[in-house]
């Protein structure tokens, strides 16, 4: 079988590494990147075509596309053409297979080739393999995932070593886990592409990202670990989807975000350490099943496309049948369960100030359940939290920006769910 | 797809249930059962046909047989009925796949016909997929799992409440996770089965179930779990297999055994609480990944058994290439690298008792890191712990089988590897 590698970046390396030194019936034929003389390695036996033009690889002798290049375009444009070659794909591209995989899935379908995406979700833990076909057999309600690599090591080196936030993104970024320009990380775009892959495979709803709300963890501070810690609790970047079957209009209905949240210390996902990702699915018969391991990295990234590659070779034919997404109109996003909610105010001190806010939120009928203020912090710059008991949302939302431009408030007040 | 169902018992009925409701192209057709009479339900559609004669099974229709019936002998005889007769087969049989896998899995594939063994291990966690498959790309060094309910539920209990091993053991039989005779299960031959398993899909070798060394829980006592809190650590039933480089030998070399020991509060392993299993892998490339969920219980299993036929369903032929064990003949089962030690006594006190231990442990050139003794216990039955530096277990041993009939033992000594 042979294979032909689109992108020779550091998951495109591992890749090649891996093809070449494999025992199994492979052979790496074709490495397409731009500029590619620039890339060519010593390493690689020397029947290799190294090629810049995609018209080198679409031809007959090519088996398998493997590609690694990310990006909506041209790489859709490709994985297309490809399936039309009658050419199986295996991509690690989590916005294209977010964004498009549902067409995608019924175009290789149609072309009865295979499209293997693996190395999207979660990196080295075989979770999409996991959840598409070792669950099969049981009917997910709810998956939550820690899905951001970079996220989670910054959370749990603010949680370890008391890091500002300023030094822990540093610290990401000169360890390789953080991108120079760190958005999609911080602000949830990125788990949130591998929360809808999850959504369709695990819960067969087609969930569009734009339909996702994110926040970013950008407005997180030291401050917000010692009092979660105070409150029993860490912060997580959780992505979270669950079915909803109050909602039973024209479309399916889940409750779906990306966001930091309160996990109780002691619990899995508060077990979730560094660049690790953790996937829980909640099964309406298996129950809780978890998944754990590297989320991302040249290596663990590499295993979970040669798995892919393995399982084509092994099958001539693509599977015949899956339950995919039954309705392929976008699932509805409603709001989702109330739940206890942490606010964490940061306010130039002077007397009033708890009865203004207990009136605040009381009109909006969002009780208090506590209020926590650590000694040590200057009267002009004072960290304080209230939580509350369980509530939706958009009405703690509300609130808060009612309460926001009162001229107390040293910055926008912090709200995190408390998830238990 | 007809599916015929061996067994109607606690995992079958289940089986059983999920097959009449699933929305796949799926027929239960038969349920063989011994003195199937008493075994009807009034939920089960009129056309499916009760029987007590395999000859009943083995006809035409029948594309796959589910055999939840268990035990070595008649199911490995009616595993190869089937697959002459060309059914494909879904087990949840880890003593036949443990003892009889490598020749069941071959007669498949010369048969062409599939073999699904999902169920075999970890209850509802798809971990022989995600071996499997999913890490094919990889290659395993070493697998980790708590891999029996029972022990693990009873370990719990004992840390969690202060039972006695006798209490906990009790309340696992009210409450349905251990058998009326409990010795599969405490002695560690359950575990060790499913371990075979893995170090067959995982590290590709053949191993013998009675080649692995087996430690009962037995001697374990709430005494057990002060000290090793003490220590920073708890106890959990273990089943550890990994690649030996040094045994460059005739067959395969792999440390491997089932045994109670010392974990690291806050670990992962120390997390596993109750009924669930985890399995851990090490791969050289992908590094850690781990699986959580419930290992067993009617409806888990039943989801992996179904997750299994539904994969057959999908592809009409079986897999054509999987790296299986490369050299089946049996693993030389060597000991394992040296790791600290935890031994408890219990004592008549009387002076002299440390420095004949330390006299006789010192001729071993073993070394003590610490020596441990809580107080509020009798002088006539006094438990304390040493610790003991880093040894093979062997050495370990032959001092313990020297120290244990020095006449101030109340009983015989207690030793636990520490894993860290």
């Amino acid at each position: 079988v042979n294979v032909a590698l689109l992108g020779f970046g550091t998951v495109g390396q591992s890749v090649a590494r891996l093809l070449v030194d494999s025992t199994a019936p492979l052979r790496l034929t074709h490495i397409f990147n731009r500029a590619v003389a620039r890339k060519r390695v010593d390493w690689m036996p020397s029947d290799v075509r190294w090629t810049e033009r995609m018209d080198d690889v679409l031809v007959p002798e090519v088996d398998i596309l493997v590609e690694v290049v990310g990006g909506l375009d041209p790489a859709g444009c490709w994985l297309r053409q490809a399936f039309a070659a009658g050419k199986s794909v295996v991509t690690a591209n989590k916005q294209l297979m977010a964004h498009e995989g549902g067409e995608l899935l019924r175009l290789a379908a149609q072309h009865k080739v295979h499209l293997g995406f693996e190395a999207a979700v979660a990196g080295g833990i075989p979770v999409i393999r996991a959840i598409r076909e070792g669950l099969a057999g049981d009917q997910l309600q709810r998956i939550t995932g820690i899905l951001n690599g970079t996220c989670n090591y910054m959370l749990t080196r603010m949680e370890a070593d008391k890091l500002s936030f300023d030094a822990a993104l540093k610290e990401a970024q000169q360890r390789g886990f953080a991108e120079a320009d760190p958005t999609d990380d911080l602000d949830g775009y990125d788990a949130r592409a591998k929360l809808c892959i999850l959504a369709r495979i695990g819960l067969h709803v087609a969930l569009r990202p734009a339909d996702v709300p994110c926040r970013s963890i950008r407005p997180l501070t030291d401050i917000d670990f010692i009092y979660a810690h105070r409150l029993g609790y860490t912060i997580r970047q959780l992505s979270r989807v669950e079915r909803q079957t109050a909602g039973s209009g024209p479309a399916p209905a889940v409750a779906a975000s990306v966001e930091p949240a309160l996990v109780r210390r002691g619990s899995v996902l508060a077990g979730v350490r560094g660049s690790e990702n953790h996937v829980l699915t909640i099964g309406e018969r298996g129950g809780e099943t978890g998944f754990s391991g590297r989320g991302a990295g040249g290596d663990p990234t590499a295993v979970a496309i040669l798995s892919d590659v393995l399982a084509i070779v092994r099958h001539t034919s693509p599977p015949g049948w899956f339950r995919e997404v039954a309705d392929d109109r976008p699932a509805r996003v409603i709001d989702e369960h109330p739940c206890p909610h942490y606010l964490r105010f940061v306010v130039r001190d002077r007397p009033g100030i708890i009865a203004t806010l207990a009136t605040r939120l009381a009109e909006h009928d969002l009780n208090i359940d506590a209020v926590l203020q650590e000694s040590g912090w200057p009267k002009e710059a004072l960290p304080f939290v209230i939580t509350l008991e369980a509530a939706r949302r958009e009405v703690v939302d509300r609130a808060l920006d009612e309460i926001a431009p009162l001229d107390f408030n040293v910055e926008r007040p912090v709200s995190l769910p408390i998830v238990d």
